[in-house]
Parts: structure tokens; sequence; C-alpha cells
């Protein structure tokens, strides 16, 4: 008899990590697309808003208990309990362009506040530990009076290029529309 | 002297089109990501909410002055306008995964309702005008439990398909990062 809990599993697609959230809406909309393309949604603590049940069914996320999260209490911890080896930092503050980098399934995606990012230790810990051109970018205008991208426009469009890039190499991480 | 309002400009990078959309946070989300990309909004009438200067405001919608934003009153007005030639329909009923079209800068690419997408007609009217092939889809996992993208997220990722494939063509639709 095979035990459930203990048969072998696809990993998820990509792990997208929320780096200390600030709007609840980026958080639920964020897990909303986890959930579409399998992949799974980390959270580092501390945040300022709930996710527990109640303010989740407040906030009409019905969906919740299909999506793959992990809550984290702090970046040690994360780091402690998953042990990234492949892991990417999202911000504006870099050059390199995200479909320039190799996307592979399971890598883990970093996402900052939406209000500044994330802060500059962690900017260095990624150039440190995983190099200068993990730090990628969405490419948007250069006007200085254009807001920048939503961060759960962000996120899905960052998810959707590691999708296209797994599937273009022969390995799409879930069957396809046909 | 050279008439600033009459000076040759670039085209948008994409037109994105809104057939009555139903939910202002989604039509300001993607306004304000087609202000990050260069891309012209158009939002096809009838719609049951309000865009007016007092609307905006109370939605925090205050980078709403940069966004290239045309409001057709109807679908055959859109048309009598805009005359597209190219044009894309994006929806969960077609089976022809999205980047596998070719996307070229100034294309259409319509999205339906939150509530249910287009309506058969207009389905019809896309594959007999443009071929069945004109309608795209973003591919998600097979489970009928999972909710569908938010139309926020699914046109941000469609317009960055389009500018990472005009940047791989050579012709990126405005600078990228450096």
């Amino acid at each position: 008899m095979t035990d459930p809990a203990t048969e072998a599993t696809p990993g998820p697609t990509l792990n997208v990590v929320l780096f200390q959230p600030q709007i609840p809406n980026n958080t639920g909309n964020i897990g909303r697309t986890c959930m579409t393309t399998r992949c799974r949604l980390h959270i580092i603590h501390p945040i300022s808003f709930s996710m527990d049940e109640k303010a989740r069914r407040r906030a009409g996320l019905d969906y919740w208990h299909l999506v793959d999260c992990r809550e984290h209490p702090s970046w040690e911890a994360f780091l402690d309990r998953e042990q990234p080896r492949r892991l990417w930092l999202y911000t504006t503050r870099a050059s390199r362009v995200h479909w320039d980098a190799e996307l592979r399934q399971g890598d883990y995606m970093v996402f900052g506040q939406e209000n500044g990012g994330v802060p500059p230790w962690l900017h260095d810990w990624v150039a440190a530990t995983h190099g200068a051109q993990a730090r990628l970018t969405l490419p948007m205008i250069d006007d200085p009076q254009a807001r920048s991208l939503n961060l759960a426009t962000a996120a899905a469009c960052a998810i959707f290029e590691g999708v296209r890039q797994m599937t273009a190499r022969g390995a799409p991480p879930y069957p396809l529309a046909r």
C-alpha cells in the first residue's frame, strides 16, 4: 500500500518568495497566480496584516486552501528550511532583463516590498551568494514620473516567463492547453 | 518651428483593449502596466463604473494623466476609429498558447470581462476576421477548482511577452535598462 504522504510528487513550478509584503490584495493576487501555475508561495514575516482564515474570508480569498503557501518567521528561517540553491531577486534597481536569465523549474524568485523593495543587506546577500547576475528586472520605460509595475503584476510576468522557458526547453512544468 | 502636436511620435508598444471591464481596480492596474510599457489602453463601453476624475482620485489613480487611454462608446465605434489590422483575443477558451503567436508592435490585444470573457459573437467575429489562430490563452493548470488568472495579471503577462518578442527580434519598443 502506498502512503500518499510519502509518494513522490513533482516539485512546484517555481518558488515565489515575498519579502515582508505590505498590501494584502497583492499577496492574495500572487497566491492566485501561484495556484494557477502550480507555484509555491513563500511569505517572509514579519508582515503587518493578518493571514488568518477570518481575514482571508473577509478579503474574498475563497481559493486560499488551494494555494501552496509556506510562511517563514524570518529570512534566516526561510534559508534554513528551504536551502535555496538557485535564487533570483527581482528589483527595479537591476539592469539585467529577466528573460536573459535561464529560469529553471523550482527556482526561487524573490520580490521585495511594495514600497522600496528589499533592504540593502538583501541586495548584497544575493550578489554575494548568487552573483550580481541574479538581480533581475522587468523592462519599463525610463520616465521618472511613471509608477513602476504593481507587485502582483511583476510576479506574474516573472512566473510566466519561467513557464515559457521551461516549455521552450521541452519540459513544461504542467500540461499546457491543447 | 515644429508644432509638437504634429511631430511624428513612435506608435504605442501595443494596443490593449478591455471589452466592457467590470472591476475598476483591474482597469486601473492595467492602465498602470500600460503606462510603464508605453502601451495604449482602449476601454470599450458600456461600463458600469465611473472613469471621471473624481472616481479616479478616490481610487488613488494619481498617475492616470500619464496613461494613454482611449474610450470607445461601443465595439463598432472602436472598429471604426482604430481599424485594427492585427488583433488577438485572449481567452481561457482557446488552446493556442500566447507565446506561439508572433506579437508585433502596435498589435491589438483584446481582453473580455472578469466574469465570462467576451460574448460568443465576438469569439466568432475574431475567428472570422482574424482566424481561429488569433484566439490565444495563457497556460494554466487543468484543475476545475482553481480560479483563472486575474484580468490585470493576464494582460500584463501578454504585454511583457510582446515586449520580449519585439526585443528578441532586435526592435525593443522602448529603451531597455542597461
